[in-house]
Formats: structure tokens, sequence, C-alpha cells
């Protein structure tokens, strides 16, 4: 298996974790020198906060662990296209190169509704779309064919 | 006082703490019902964090206290208009006015750089720009200069 997938599966496993808490399933990891040194899970409705998406909380841990709010050097792997806020944080945090499974042409910032690292900022990652997109997508789509099914 | 100047200059108390402890001061207070339920100052520096903006910081709090990640019918003031990830956490967070004082031509996403809110996401809150912004924009302008001074 690729790197690239390798770690793209990580994030779907923590993807499940948020599925099976009601959430909507979106997972992250982020990885510096081969290592895992931050990772989150979806966790808006349980814990009843608009930042807790999947990136936030692994920027947050990958801060902590590094001990700065630099990131750079590091690359983030999430199963969904980033939203604005994500793609502000990944900006903010200097990240350099960002993995994404599903696209989001609805909320999507790295190309869905717009490219925010192709806009005028001082900082822009690169950006690569597609890593298991199968899995991640069908994830997403299995998890809102079973919300339907069960408000039938 | 008008009300959008008599909150503001308590994001600008709030900025001033952040440039106290050497931070570029930006403050933060978010309205509901006309008490204010979060609060917040730039902290990135001091906490080795790049999530650590002031509205980050008020948003998290907001949340908190409303017990709900919607803060619909919220209003924020901030003494810097907002960069894109704090641009897209309101969005998120579904706050409907955005109050702020002085203008980001270099990092602002409302109407700095660009507008993430005349894009095409599902919330576009309300942007009043220039709310004290003779205060804001020279607390920050002596901010900067303070560090150049002190550089030499």
């Amino acid at each position: 298996m690729e790197v690239h997938e390798y770690f793209m599966a990580k994030a779907l496993e923590l993807a499940k974790k948020a599925y099976q808490i009601g959430e909507v399933p979106v997972g992250c990891v982020i990885i510096r020198d081969g290592k895992i040194i931050g990772q989150g899970y979806n966790r808006r409705e349980s814990q009843k906060n608009a930042l807790l998406h999947a990136e936030i909380e692994a920027i947050n841990e990958a801060c902590t662990n590094a001990g700065s709010w630099r990131l750079s050097g590091c690359a983030i792997y999430v199963t969904l296209e980033p939203c604005p806020m994500c793609a502000g944080a990944i900006i903010n945090a200097r990240i350099g190169q960002v993995f994404f499974g599903s696209r989001d042409k609805n909320f999507g910032a790295c190309g869905g509704v717009l490219n925010l690292f192709e806009e005028n900022f001082h900082h822009k990652p690169a950006i690569i779309g597609g890593i298991l997109e199968t899995e991640c997508t069908g994830l997403i789509k299995d998890f809102f064919a079973n919300i339907r099914k069960s408000e039938g």
C-alpha cells in the first residue's frame, strides 16, 4: 500500500469513530517525519461546538505535540475536502501538504466551492484530492442513507 | 455611545490584554440578546497554537455558554477583520452579523483579500467594517512600531 493510502486509511478509521457516535463521518491525521502527531474526528454535534471538525482537533493536538503553532513540514490527511474554516487553519499552521479523500462541492474550500490555497494569502499548501476516494465517499453516503432510512 | 461602539470598545479592552502579553493585539466579543456570551483575545504565540485567534476563543466560549454549535441570532465584534479560518468558523457557527474595526488587506477574508461571506456557501453573515477603526488600527500599528523599536 502506498504511503498516502496508508495514512488516509488511518483517517478513515477515525471517520468511522465519528460515524459510530452519530456524527458526519470525517477523520483526519497530521504527519511529520512519517509519524502521526495529531488526529481527530468530527464531534460537532456531540460536543455542541461549531469548531470541532476533524482537522481542527488534529491541528490542536499537533500544535501541542510539536510545541509550536508552526506545523511546517507536516502533511494533513482528511477524508473529506476541508471547509473554509479548516482550510484557513491549515494556512495559519503553515501545513505544507493537504491530502483529502472525498470532494465537497457544497462546502469545500480546496477546489469544491473555491480554492483558498490559490488565493493571495501568504502560504499556499499543495493539494492532492481523491486518495481512497471511493471508501471516503462511500462512508459519507452510507451515513446519510441510514439517516434518511431512520427518518423514513 | 452607540451600541456597536460599546461592544467594539469591549473587544478593544481584550485586544489590549493580548498586547500586554506580546501578542498581536486582537480582541473579540460575541453578543446574544444584548449580553456577551463569549470573548477572547489572540494567544497564538503564548499558547503555541495556530488556532488561538481571538474569534476562535470567543466562538468556543459562546458555544459552551449557548449549549449549541448554532450561534444563530448572535453578533460578533472583532477589532481586526477576520482571517479565512475565523470567517469560516463564523459561517460554521451561523453567526448572523459581523462587526470589525481595522481592515486587513494582507489576510482579511471579509473583503480585504476576498470575501467568504459573498461566496456560494450556505450561510452569508452581514458585515459592517470600520467600527472604532482609528482606535483598532492605532493599537495594531503601535504594537508593530514597538516591536521594530525594540529590534533596533
